[in-house]
């Protein structure tokens, strides 16, 4: 066991010595971090070990990878592991494979180093530390093993420093149990699903579904275990925590997100923001301190419009935004949300939900934890971002109209092919939006209808996505990808039709607010990285009531999102927490 | 009634009052036409005109559209119209409009007037010269409607000169009696089709359906009545007639083309040219003239490989390809090939089939006249042109695969968008076909399975159709596009399969046949436009036998063809007659 103080402390060479086996065979890496000391946090030792991997270049890293052994390969077989990947491979189990796990893991590793020529890594005590099955572990294999290159050179570094950051936090004895916390709380929460989502292991939490009924008791009984003091459910089924200020009739801080999932959705995307200030909550509780302002956690009931056409409904009825219609609005099997609400025992009308409208006055500003749901972090190599922006967007579909015409017979010259016409606009949306700093644009979809390999397209259905950290970026970015169009439209003689079905105003966060969380991110040791949001969140909504502020948590599988490979680690969701309770304490000392 | 011999010998004023109202209120075509007297034939007569509003630049042109009344419009209710114009939409029944179709043509009328700043215009004689009913001329002027401005400007020119050919013909009391025999009997062929697409009014005959069958029994009448001295069906059900030569034992030239169609298919795609070669023998016949050489007309029984996958299977019989294996093959109702010919009465052996191998020491070479199912001929306003070289073509499907992700998370910079890469490669196809004279590159298929507006597409489905008029220059562009493939995925960081699933090689027209046609053609007074054919003919199955050489003849409607619009017009179908006899007796004096 050691501890940063004698690691501060250490001459070059017994530094490298306390790091030793934290990197594979790789001591160079411990020696380029030597020259930043001193650090205060493992955090920012961990960080400098990552960037000193990121700045060594290609083949320092491609060494460094084929310097880890096989799963369950020859070296583990033959006893001629380091300590460390020995230890490793038999918790995960990998000395009692069955003869065919044994078999199909060989088989998989040797498939992998063909297409790669590095050695299947991955962190096999996994985003919880508890350690991953030998099946998740062989899914795992089977599941990467069609990808880029690229792409798997970097999971491949992700994975080394995830075993580096397990193989640092026993050197140094401490383990993230905030954060084990929030994550079991995650998997607790997980266990809610509906049919026949359920059934399939898969995680759907709909509005007002049984599921989700049960996700809000859990909540609210979790509130009022770590020491909320005062929990309800509001008119809309949000569940509302209140811990008190040390002063009554002092301001509230508003923080939350969403406990709703899209279809097959992740257990993190909104759930995350929850359990992280509550966690932050029980850490204050179990002090016994209060703040200057009580802190108000909403776990929103409807982010996501999966049953209803009724987004960000939860965080509506906070800001007086309820439409009325949605009232009426009828789910796929015919039930009105009137009728949902009914059965859920809430009071389903339009008074009682304009009641829960909050007075600005009463609040300091709303911050929101939120997985990034992006591979920005991931690729960075960091746990925290500072959200600058919730973007605005812009959203068309529409369809080019050439002329089809015999593949053979139709001279180039003389063609009029929507395809055509269709790839120049995916091309110019694609250029107009990276001249923009940080403005996205995207054609999802794509589509020759009935097209047939001997034919010149007639027709090109086509979508387009826009979005930007302001709302003049985006309909800069708008129109320059509309003129084009209309040029390659004319130039082609095709003609197109491009109808809008969503506008939504971008909500930059409160520069005051957004210091906060970059101060909180700077107290842990990390840099402060500053990205804008591409997705919506709730935040958006409270955009309009008060002055709000998102944290963004990096996310496992390059940020996948709205999927089941959704994931965050519990290193991560500590310093999420911990940046919480930092946010707060500078809040009480303002 | 004129004669060409006083139009060539008149003083301009004459010459322009001799043609005053073939073209409506715009006598200064006529006027350009003079400066090229003589004219050797009306159908060079016809080109100068045409040539002439050609040169004149598109103000003149839309003067020229704009100079013509609205159908069944003002003009023709008060009774102002032109002589010309009057008796021809009178002879359309449109002053016998019932008030419903009155009105459904006001209202046409005055969206394409809107829609266009000009009236529209169609020759309401049609192709045969006979008339389109009010209900067609109501489906066209709603067909048109949508169209393209470019397109239907292009297209009003044409109807414009079709009016005046029509025009012509009767100043000049002659008609293409020839034209309208073949015009006629593809009529009277398509008569027969099979179910439901019978039921339907549409045209499909497959290999060995009743209603091919029907085909086959009236095309061997044909045959017969027009003077041919032996019919007789083949062991595949090719209909094979021979006009003898003047002496025994002399060579034969072959010609032909197919009497199956596609599904849903034109009149004329294949027919065409049986029934011009079979009226050029009529021709002869009916001036009891021989040549040196015999005429062996077949009528082959299977090109479009519609009911089964053996495609080009009647000329495949004449040059010993056929493959033992198709006899096997089974149609979607499981009856193979062998028990279909069984049951029509063939043969259905390898022995029988092989015996109809043609022996090339008895033959000249092989002549076929096709419509050339493109838009070449019409844009240029030339009934005819000599075919340079069967394309050889080369043919993939595949996907591009990157990796899906948010569309509102993921930087420009982080993508690895399958759409994006397919934008370029399709925009890479058609930029390679375009350097290379004569080939043509289609990604006829195109799409982003199950595409959301806001997913970064992760897959792009691809197709990639390449011909070209030799095999080198068409695995260049293949070359080409494949390398530009390889480079946009490697920069992209996707990847790519690319399976092939065709290829043919090229068949050049043999360069003394070639000379033939284009002499033909001169000898009519047109000018000689070489084109290569993109579609596959029987001329390239024969092209392994003997040297080959084809005539295409204009389709109207931009050359659509596989598709019941497909058309071509009387006095086309005349000269393609004319062009035929023209080479029968070149040859004979050779």
């Amino acid at each position: 066991m050691s501890t940063l103080a004698e690691l501060n402390a250490a001459s070059h060479d017994e530094f490298v010595a306390l790091l030793a086996g934290v990197y594979e065979h790789s001591p160079w890496i411990a020696a380029a971090a030597f020259e930043q000391r001193p650090y205060a946090t493992l955090a920012a030792l961990k960080n400098a070990l990552v960037q000193a991997v990121h700045a060594a270049g290609r083949d320092a890293q491609l060494a460094l990878l084929r310097a880890h052994p096989e799963l369950a390969g020859k070296a583990m077989v033959a006893g001629t592991l380091t300590a460390e990947s020995s230890g490793e491979q038999q918790r995960a189990g990998l000395a009692a494979c069955t003869p065919e796990e044994f078999a199909t893991i060989q088989r998989l590793n040797a498939a992998y180093n063909d297409r790669f020529g590095w050695p299947f890594i991955v962190a096999v005590r996994g985003s919880r530390g508890r350690g991953l099955s030998r099946s998740e572990i062989i899914a795992t294999l089977q599941r990467r093993l069609p990808s880029h290159p690229d792409i798997e050179f970097a999971e491949c570094l992700r994975q080394v420093h995830r075993i580096a950051e397990i193989r640092l936090a026993e050197k140094f004895d401490t383990q993230p149990h905030r954060g084990r916390r929030v994550w079991d709380l995650a998997e607790a929460l997980a266990a809610f699903s509906e049919p026949p989502w359920a059934e399939r292991g898969e995680l759907t939490v709909t509005y007002l579904s049984a599921a989700h009924r049960d996700c809000a008791r859990l909540l609210a009984r979790w509130m009022q275990e770590c020491g909320f003091d005062s929990v309800r459910e509001d008119a809309v089924g949000n569940v509302v925590g209140v811990y008190e200020a040390a002063t009554p009739g002092a301001p509230r801080l508003l923080t939350g997100s969403h406990y709703d999932t899209v279809r097959n959705g992740g257990r993190y995307d909104g759930r995350l923001g929850i359990l992280v200030a509550l966690e932050a909550v029980a850490a204050l509780k179990a002090e016994g301190r209060r703040l200057p302002f009580a802190i108000e956690l909403v776990a929103f009931a409807e982010e996501e419009g999966q049953r209803y056409a009724a987004t960000f409904l939860g965080s509506s009825a906070l800001t007086g935004d309820f439409h009325p219609a949605w009232l009426d609005q009828e789910d796929a099997a015919g039930v009105s949300m009137r009728d949902a609400m009914r059965s859920a025992g809430l009071p389903a009308t339009l008074e009682a939900i304009a009641a829960e409208r909050r007075d600005p006055a009463h609040y300091l500003g709303f911050v929101e934890v939120h997985i990034e749901q992006g591979p920005v972090l991931a690729e960075l190599g960091l746990p925290l971002g500072v959200v600058t922006s919730i973007n605005g967007s812009r959203r068309w579909t529409g369809e080019i109209s050439g002329l089809a015409s015999h593949a053979g017979t139709t001279p180039m010259g003389r063609r009029r092919d929507a395809a055509c016409a269709a790839a120049e606009f995916v091309l110019a949306a694609e250029r107009c939006a990276a001249a923009e700093p940080d403005a996205v644009a995207t054609v999802g979809m794509l589509d020759v209808p009935a097209g047939s390999i001997n034919v010149v397209p007639g027709r090109c259905r086509i979508s387009l996505d826009i979005r930007a950290t302001t709302d003049a970026a985006r309909d800069a970015v708008a129109d320059a990808v509309l003129a084009e169009l209309e040029a390659i439209c004319v130039r082609r003689g095709v003609s197109y039709t491009l109808t809008p079905t969503m506008q939504a105003p971008a909500a930059p966060c409160a520069p005051a607010w957004q210091a906060r969380w970059e101060a909180a991110v700077a107290a842990l040791g990390l840099p402060v990285q500053r990205l804008p949001s591409g997705a919506g969140h709730d935040a958006m909504t409270l955009h309009r009531l008060l002055p709000q502020a998102m944290l963004f948590v990096r996310g496992g599988e390059l940020g996948i999102s709205h999927n089941p490979l959704e994931t965050v680690t519990d290193d991560d969701a500590e310093l999420a927490v911990a940046a919480f309770a930092t946010l707060l304490a500078h809040l009480a000392r303002e």
